[in-house]
């Protein structure tokens, strides 16, 4: 088990993470991304229309390490925003089973080491880091 | 003017973005952040809650290239993501006038210089890139 049960129900809501990944030069991209839990492989697994066409397939081919931050803004007055940033090692697979029939047959596959978790249980700004894996 | 008039009414919309920056050794963070159009400057400012002692603050200090991405899942079904990836370099300020009483004297102040657009005027996949600054 990758999440508690709390982050599991958080993640549940959300749609949507942003994926950072870093390119040759130290410089990096963030973009939204779907995203499946793998309980079988203890991972997070991104599909994507034409992924291994994308600077950030490319990107995690040069450099594993990505973070994927999934959080939304739970109140506004008083401003709380919650979620789950996941840092880890990634790997960009190819010929792999398709996801959909939208998705194409590569997967950036993140093996977490340190999951922070914030605002999930409402408790306001305290944060929780632990490793993974 | 950083952004175009359909830009600038996208990000009116939307409260959070989600921050790359990265540590010294190419490791990425990725934080969900508030921000303000700075448009005296041209800048894309960042502020918070104790800014200054955070990992993103000293990730900027080592390395000044980040990635901001502001976006929303405008449709499950059909599913269509848009938004807008501003990458850029940015300073980390400190001393600065504080922005509310619940932020801290610092700021992230990114200088854009692309700028990514998709799916903001309706249109579907295509995306937009631009040179900024």
């Amino acid at each position: 088990m990758i999440f508690t049960e709390t982050e599991r129900a958080y993640l549940s809501t959300q749609r949507l993470g942003r994926l950072a990944t870093v390119g040759p030069k130290g410089d990096p991209q963030n973009n939204p991304v779907g995203y499946a839990i793998n309980d079988e492989l203890g991972t997070i697994d991104i599909h994507g229309y034409d992924l291994g066409a994308t600077r950030k397939f490319r990107n995690v081919q040069g450099n594993g390490q990505v973070s994927l931050v999934i959080d939304d803004l739970k109140s506004v007055q008083p401003w709380q925003v919650r979620g789950i940033e996941i840092r880890g090692r990634a790997e960009a697979l190819t010929g792999q089973p398709k996801a959909t029939d939208y998705t194409s047959p590569e997967v950036i596959r993140i093996h977490p080491h340190t999951v922070f978790a914030w605002g999930l249980d409402g408790s306001g700004h305290g944060m929780t880091k632990r490793t993974a894996g």
